[in-house]
């Protein structure tokens, strides 16, 4: 589904900018009670996007969360009115760089304004504007998405009842900045890059955006990870074979991983999303004090890390526990043991599951929703 | 200075393959004894070189160990005759990719043999052999250096009397077969390289060797230094300017590293040297078992490695240990406590200084060498 927003009133964005009309790509699932007091907003990470379950429409495969979200699943479908939308920036339907800018009748590219986590949760803010929605009961993501989780329940305290950020931080390290670089390196030094004006040369910088999806995929696994998967077994053959072909399964793997994602993405909206991620830092936001961005905030937390995650360690996510902690916040945290790194919270993790079924559970009672589906009240 | 190896006899490699003559480019410092009984070599790192202390003669800086090597200095050139040869597939005069094929009279590119780190002990001992050096009394090397000492050590071991590898590994990781493996896509994606052949199109790689260079980068610092060094600190701004610049001081000095790299490194060195670290893995060439390769080594080891290094973490070490302790080889092991990465080994880090310095003077007592520089005796 799409809709429209921001036609009378452009969206006004962090960087002083406006844009809009903005079209919005989302996904809902289950049924919108009564009361509208059933939603549960889910925010993707850097190359998710609103098909989080069921079968992907271009890939055909099942959605990024397929193992979470549906009838009967952690975030019960039966029971929640469930609304992913793709990001602002994005490539699978929402206004980003690949669009036409109507201004000048074609593709934004480089000349799309450069946006922030903040400018995201304002869109997704007005689609719920445009669907009659003024609370939510739970906001949840991971990764990127645990960000706008932050900026959802900091930016509009009154719209969120409950709210999970997952392997997330309040704002994007050093050592991130610079992998996120490095792939954006990668995607410019590729020729066919064209400052941005690939789609109007008929050609995409392929290269460049699988070499960015590769080394960021290794951020994704733990160390540990990539050891038990593969080690240093070869790749359909006894010996090494003294060359530059991928001897190694690894190696097979990581290029498999960037060819395929090629095909999904689109180079600039990757360059667009890992800035806003960059950009992050809901500390400096508020006068450099993270406590600040909690202040006014109602919402029940449930803050979630992995032990293995080197990319967004637990230490960032402790430190949104001890910001929510000193401003009285209601917040429960949980390390989930896992060798599985940042890419946990997307794979079969039953102490995280049960986590945040607890949690829901918890928090839908405290909202006075019904444990059965709207439909059967 | 230079010297030719191999003229009557090539180099048989790994492969199977013969190469010869090989020329072998490399430093010495200090005075060879009468007895040949004080020569150190110096095993250097993927993108180091020869140029050990003083001045870099294409750099115009300090050579990458000149801190611990020099006269009165951890490895006292007053005491010790140090040797240091660019390895075999490299680009600082040892013979490499870069050189001409004899046999066709143009760059060898891909047409040059895939190498091992055994290869490059291999053309070493050859030069030691040419010098009349029979045994040497420490063979000291970091990180892919590391991996030079244990091949010296284990295919060699009456030549080596004591044997230092620092942050290094007995086996490359997947994780770092991963990383390498980016690096080299990043090269081989760039339109400049030709299949290797650039030298022929007069080009070079610049973009692709950059991008690599700077992933690479990245996992020789730890999070730490990183937040450490630049943290989020913008560069020469008040403020984000919610563009694609490097606003943030890590991303400039990202873009630093890259640039400054490719006019002293070449591309494909860079593809052959990563595939021979990749390739290394003393235990499957010992029937899987690591500690088969020490079984013969009369060798004394210092192994060191340091707390926050995630490219050649400490457990790697402690590998080599245990399987040096399982055959009763005489070792030492030092893990010190360091934020600095796996480059503290090229930092000022007074422990592992001194740790150094304590090893090769108690190893020297051992050797019957005297305390005063030869030439005092």
């Amino acid at each position: 589904m799409t809709i429209r927003v921001g036609e009378d009133q452009p969206i006004r964005l962090d960087s002083g900018l406006e844009l809009g009309p903005v079209t919005v790509a989302y996904q809902t699932m289950g049924r919108l009670n009564a009361d509208r007091s059933n939603v549960i907003v889910i925010c993707h990470a850097l190359t998710g996007d609103q098909f989080v379950a069921g079968i992907h429409p271009v890939t055909g495969k099942p959605g990024w969360w397929d193992r979470l979200v549906g009838p009967g699943k952690v975030i019960d479908t039966n029971r929640f009115f469930v609304l992913c939308a793709n990001v602002l920036g994005g490539c699978m339907g929402t206004t980003g760089p690949r669009d036409i800018n109507p201004a000048t009748g074609r593709p934004w590219g480089l000349g799309f304004p450069v946006i922030t986590i903040g400018d995201m949760v304002t869109v997704q803010a007005r689609l719920l504007d445009a669907l009659g929605i003024d609370q939510v009961f739970c906001v949840i993501g991971g990764s990127m998405g645990g960000m706008q989780v932050l900026e959802w329940a900091t930016a509009y305290p009154e719209r969120v009842f409950a709210a999970v950020p997952i392997a997330a931080s309040y704002r994007h390290s050093a050592q991130n900045i610079a992998f996120h670089e490095v792939g954006r390196q990668a995607i410019m030094a590729d020729p066919n890059w064209h400052g941005g004006a690939y789609h109007e040369h008929g050609v995409t910088p392929h290269s460049g955006l699988a070499v960015a999806r590769m080394t960021a995929h290794i951020t994704y696994l733990s160390e540990t990870a990539l050891h038990r998967k593969f080690g240093r077994r070869l790749q359909n053959r006894e010996a090494i074979t003294y060359g530059f072909d991928a001897d190694f399964q690894v190696e097979s793997y990581l290029r498999h991983q960037g060819s395929t994602f090629v095909d999904r993405f689109d180079a600039n909206a990757y360059l667009y999303i890992t800035r806003a991620m960059d950009y992050f830092d809901l500390a400096t936001e508020h006068g450099g004090k993270l406590a600040n961005a909690f202040r006014h905030t109602p919402a029940r937390f449930c803050v979630i890390s992995f032990s293995s995650d080197w990319l967004f360690p637990t230490v960032e996510s402790r430190a949104i526990v001890h910001a929510l902690n000193s401003v009285a916040a209601n917040v429960s945290f949980v390390e989930v043991e896992s060798d599985k790194g940042h890419d946990a919270f997307l794979l079969e993790e039953p102490e995280f599951h049960e986590t945040l079924r607890g949690f829901l559970d918890g928090a839908a009672r405290h909202r006075g929703l019904p444990a059965l589906a709207p439909e059967a009240v």
